[in-house]
């Protein structure tokens, strides 16, 4: 049951019928920056997505959420199984950052190692809906990644669109997944503009974030399974780290439509943390003025976005949750990153470490105070970058293979 | 509830009383090689862990299972949360392979990626209960990363004993956990000598596999998901890597256990794959002969063990279930993560995907045929080891920034 009942503009604030205009991408007034909010029908969706349906159900999956997506569907089993992470409650972090109560949701443990799952899962459902057998995006991270591995799973065909810069890592499991990749010799926009012409031309689905109104139909899955999980009781803070800003306007749509389905206490102040290497929306928001490009100088690479598609969904996100922006360094990323694992044994990458490490730097500017409860949000694996797990990690004590040596090295106290 | 009520030994057979000698690493008449198995009191059990009672477990981890673990506690709720990876049924590698139907268990998304979080999830709670602070193991890949993660989570400190010729990869994610990591200057043997005289010396809890019997208890539960997952109708095969034996065997006891308990339909016939470049059990199957040290010459470098530590288990396995030894070579392998890649969208690493090489050798041969059923572990993630996944890979295509370009090159079909 597909409980979608129409479109409107973040822009122009324009409302348009679903199903009227077909399957609308972005706004008809404003072009392709009207990117579109899908609205549903919430008292239908009420009288169906209730605790006790939620108790009964046994999809322990993203999936459990189908009422909330712009779906036909009924069954998604033959999808890969996307969400339902852990949600850790912290004990050791907790202490070190002498706060209330600290939650972690560990979405590196998604199929394909990352939050995107939630997105390309449902993208894929929907080219499936509408009877594509390709589909197309232009990245070089996670998102590519996931889209690849959904699209395996569900065997529709891919184009992925890369800049040649793009690191091995990332390609190797594009290439495992069988996408059909494409290695722009230019940068990401001339990628972007390649991958446009193709998907236009050759009438692809477009799995382009900042584009496609369902993405975020996935990503909002995040909130909701942390409100179920916290028993619908939810955090002061949620904190979460930001590039183009759909995750952190995906993350505040699903805490604001448990709150609205009467499901959960409230909505979460919203952290939005970048990297000071690459902080548009920190900036914005300290000058009070309007986004500016930025470089995009930082280790944390998925949210390493000079020019961001998504600011209305983003500053939305914060203003409405009460929340702030926050800036963080490398340095302290890397450092988040030795504390979530040797603390929770998480081990996340640089970007999605990045909003624990807004999280230490709140607490010691007393943005976050120490009676406050908070979530912390991991977007994707650690593994996904090993090369900066090691500039975090440092270096293992070597030693001559007799007990002698060892004691000598003083490690064992 | 503990209901383990013994132990036995798996060279002579003697049966010691649980509790009464402490607890009991290897048995005290055949010293280090004689490896133990744990004896449950399963007319007790039964009355416990029925259909109804699995029906009715909220807890999706392999937690739910702890019936048939010797473990003294009842919650589990503060370790990771590892287990009820997901059970793919297969539509598109069945297809391919030509057989009734195929299922893949992806158990690379456990919370360090591999199967062996289930191992050191049970050793770390059991060395909790037993009062234990820090943890040891020697070893260069998945048992350490997940020692490490389970105990910085459960806040247990662990020293971890690497050759030092171990790859910067798994170092990344052991430093990163928080690991006391120390790089033996010498071979897997000084190293396995140094982590045994420094865990004697200063008593720290024991996760060497081969050596503590509940490691097994862990790693079953992934035949205990896989039946339940089925609804306890099994597929006829069930094919798994083989290494030092471990896996296996600990894989037929799980279905053992719950075909004693009444819950599935049969055992299934287990397929132990190796590598044709580290193959001791296939050429001693083969020749009817003992085991015989081999090198250790193949990507595939989690079950690369020339001198495998649990013979006796893993020969059981394939003897009592009646099913056989195959053997793949690398290039099988590399073939095999491309298949499960594309077809699936599951990224296994090189070792991980042996068992599926095998399978697809078994068909090949005659030995699984094609009105047969077969499920598929994939032990661990292709994220651990990208420089082999490139390897499979291939290359990307790279294209001049133009829609004429792209379509020179002839990618789009």
């Amino acid at each position: 049951m597909n409980y979608a009942i129409g479109y409107k503009c973040t822009l122009c604030g324009c409302e348009f019928d679903y199903g009227m205009h077909g399957e609308m991408m972005t706004c008809s007034h404003c072009g392709e920056k009207g990117i579109l909010d899908i609205v549903f029908d919430y008292s239908a969706i009420k009288k169906h997505l209730t605790r006790s349906y939620l108790e009964r159900c046994r999809d322990y999956s993203m999936w459990r959420y189908d009422a909330l997506m712009p779906l036909e569907g009924e069954s998604f089993s033959e999808f890969l199984r996307i969400g339902w992470t852990p949600l850790y409650r912290s004990k050791r972090l907790k202490a070190r950052l002498g706060i209330k109560e600290l939650f972690i949701k560990d979405d590196g443990t998604n199929p394909t190692a990352s939050l995107k799952d939630r997105a390309s899962g449902v993208a894929v459902a929907k080219a499936i809906e509408l009877g594509y057998d390709t589909i197309s995006c232009s990245s070089t991270g996670n998102a590519a990644s996931s889209l690849a591995g959904s699209a395996a799973h569900a065997g529709l065909r891919t184009f992925i669109f890369v800049p040649e810069r793009a690191p091995e890592g990332k390609l190797a499991q594009l290439l495992i997944y069988g996408a059909n990749l494409i290695a722009v010799r230019g940068d990401y926009g001339a990628t972007f503009e390649l991958s446009k012409a193709a998907i236009d031309k050759y009438g692809w689905y477009n799995r382009n974030a900042g584009i496609n109104p369902v993405l975020t139909e996935g990503k909002k899955t995040v909130a909701l399974e942390i409100a179920e999980q916290l028993n619908f009781r939810l955090t002061d803070w949620v904190a979460v780290s930001v590039g183009d800003g759909c995750t952190i306007g995906s993350v505040y749509n699903g805490f604001r439509e448990m709150y609205e389905l009467g499901l959960a206490d409230r909505i979460p102040k919203i952290l939005g943390v970048q990297s000071t290497g690459c902080c548009p929306f920190v900036t914005a928001y300290n000058s009070g003025t309007e986004l500016v490009p930025t470089d995009e100088n930082t280790i944390a690479d998925s949210i390493a976005v000079g020019v961001p598609r998504n600011p209305v969904k983003a500053k939305r996100a914060v203003a409405g949750s009460g929340g702030t922006w926050i800036s963080v360094t490398d340095e302290e990323i890397l450092e988040a990153m030795r504390l979530l694992g040797s603390t929770e044994g998480v081990f996340s990458e640089p970007a999605a470490s990045a909003s624990a490490a807004g999280v230490c730097r709140a607490i010691e500017c007393g943005v976050i105070e120490s009676d406050e409860t908070v979530t912390i949000i991991s977007t994707g694996n650690g593994l996904k970058d090993v090369k900066n797990g090691l500039r975090a990690a440092g270096k293992p004590l070597y030693c001559e293979p007799s007990l002698g040596a060892l004691e000598a090295t003083g490690i064992i106290r």
